[in-house]
């Protein structure tokens, strides 16, 4: 049976994998936070010099251009060959794509030079490292979502990659099997963040579980399910925050599974 | 009639805009939260090859010293000169300025080879910029305030800038009008950050207002406002933070209107 | 007689000491938070061309490896050396020492290339730094101590400095006497950031007190007490962090003398 989202949070308190990140300098401390939070044990290393040391002590590597400078990435190509040849997950948060050539750029290095496990943004991020182009403004909520999966199902196959769509509904994909999670609160999008520790928690769930669509989907499942219990007890974004870290910690089976609003697409 | 400082932060929760920052380390991430607790969209970026990019999506320029290199202040010079071009204000935040010669050095590079339209800093950190030499300990609070006006505004004449100081009572000056704003608490000093935010508060409103001493005596209001509100229900530097940030984001027009000390100065 | 914890608090508050930084940026808001919460001055500065400027108004210099680059510690080389001509303590906190060549390196050459008066870790970091093997899994915590004293005392002989290393229960040593210090609570291995912002602290008050040792034990019996405190009213890692710093804020010396957990070890 296929293992369910506090299946695997519990593997991860038991196996307390190493994550080790190259991410941005804004969020950084959060996605240490987090990745310790839910039971795993975080690295950050990103000198030249020692990054292809540092992800052999790891058991999966998170990489995020959110600050990226023409050095760092380099940083992430030798880290990102070293995963590699050990055979861990990489997760790419393809954050800020589309909001500079450098970016973009930077982007489709990556994804050519290194072989990236798991694509991760928001919806524009995503259409923009596809290659395609997508109204994300003035859309409606459903008809995007058909349009989305799609989007995100192309680019697994032509990248051969998990895809996660982050919104109000995830979207997850490995090309073939398809994941809708609509657990989440609007109050993460007042958090400075919030998305680049779903990048962290993704890459820690995908450290224990071998089919990377479904870990992600998992760790989108206790994210998004912590985040509905932190917001009923939160008066503003900063109290929201210190409520889903510690709600993260608490998270239990029980609350999981009553919780969880986690779909296949029809056809998936 | 003159807008009042709820009108402006209005205007940022409808317009959303994008405040690029080139910020320090320290802060950063409380710098992008404040922004986007008020309801505007920060996007933190450095790559020398990226900055004028990016800054072609702001509608302010945030820059501050705090943990500058060489490297970071060039950066800075290509966004300023972009920000200039596209017509959008730039705040530099004179952080630590006469701690260190490389500093001094620095600011007074900043604006020369850019326009600078919003210069922020404490006490001595204005008084170094301006090349004057002001006696700031043991000097009795109001004995200062009439020379830091009197400082400020001939350095906002000098510069033919916006001159902010900081501090019990913050002094705006355009040159021409000068406000003096006394809301705020003293808790405050207790927390790390709470300057930069200033600056990146400033530079949200900016954003939104030509006028742009205004502007920022209407950012301080807000903001010392939140802070009074905050500091009642706090035990200490780590509540009172968590509070400031949920009472910015919930502030509201009868609070604002209740709580704002600003005073036009005599003569002004 | 010999100052208490608490007496070296307070001297921290009432000469409100400038601590120079070169830390990790992880952790780095957390550093300068703790120095300001307990009353002291953070200054984090690390640019190759001020660093020996910034160190001249230092009481104390805090270096941390944590994220480490070739230029990085070239600039803790320079404001180490400094420190040394200007006589007042450094601290180098060996952060991930044993988890890359590179880090093993750079901490040996800080060693040798300055005066490193206190050195900091956690048992497997510091037994790295000295040269030496230890079994940190799978022993007695009882057994290991006497272990790690012997192991800190001979380092703090072979480097003339004193070393600190950090667990549930802490050893300080300068090789003549030793402290075993038992405050603190389970809760800070699950927020990170507790490491650096010891070094932090004990970089604190060893800018107030020349006998490093008794400085650094008085440290950690002060922060651990807070951690106590904050720990009884805390509902997860978030909340947890909120409140040490809020009761490191409020310490007083009934707390500190009531909880205090201290022992010079026999025949020290």
């Amino acid at each position: 049976m296929r293992p369910g989202a506090f299946d695997l949070l519990e593997r991860i308190r038991q196996q307390k994998p190493v994550i080790h990140h190259l991410t941005n300098w804004v969020t950084i401390y959060d996605c240490a936070q987090v990745v310790k939070t839910i039971g795993a044990s975080p690295v950050m290393a990103h000198a030249l010099e020692e990054v292809a040391d540092m992800v052999q002590i790891a058991s999966a590597l998170v990489l995020n251009i959110g600050t990226l400078t023409i050095d760092f990435v380099e940083a992430m190509k030798i880290a990102a060959q070293g995963a590699n040849k050990k055979g861990i997950p990489v997760i790419l948060d393809v954050c800020g794509a589309g909001a500079t050539g450098l970016r973009d750029r930077k982007c489709l290095e990556l994804l050519s030079e290194a072989r990236i496990d798991i694509i991760k943004g928001n919806t524009s991020e995503v259409a923009r490292v596809s290659g395609e182009s997508v109204r994300t403004k003035g859309v409606d909520a459903t008809e995007v979502q058909g349009d989305l999966a799609a989007l995100a199902e192309k680019l697994a196959k032509q990248r051969q990659a998990t895809v996660v769509i982050t919104g109000k509904e995830d979207i997850v994909t490995d090309g073939k099997k398809t994941f809708v999670v609509a657990n989440g609160h609007g109050m993460m999008t007042s958090v400075v963040g919030t998305g680049c520790m779903a990048a962290s928690i993704i890459g820690t769930f995908a450290a224990v579980e071998r089919d990377l669509s479904l870990a992600a989907a998992c760790a989108l499942v206790c994210y998004g399910v912590a985040a509905e219990a932190a917001a009923s007890k939160s008066s503003g974004p900063a109290s929201f925050k210190q409520n889903l870290f510690d709600c993260l910690y608490h998270l239990d089976r029980a609350t999981v599974d009553r919780m969880q609003r986690i779909a296949g697409l029809a056809g998936s």
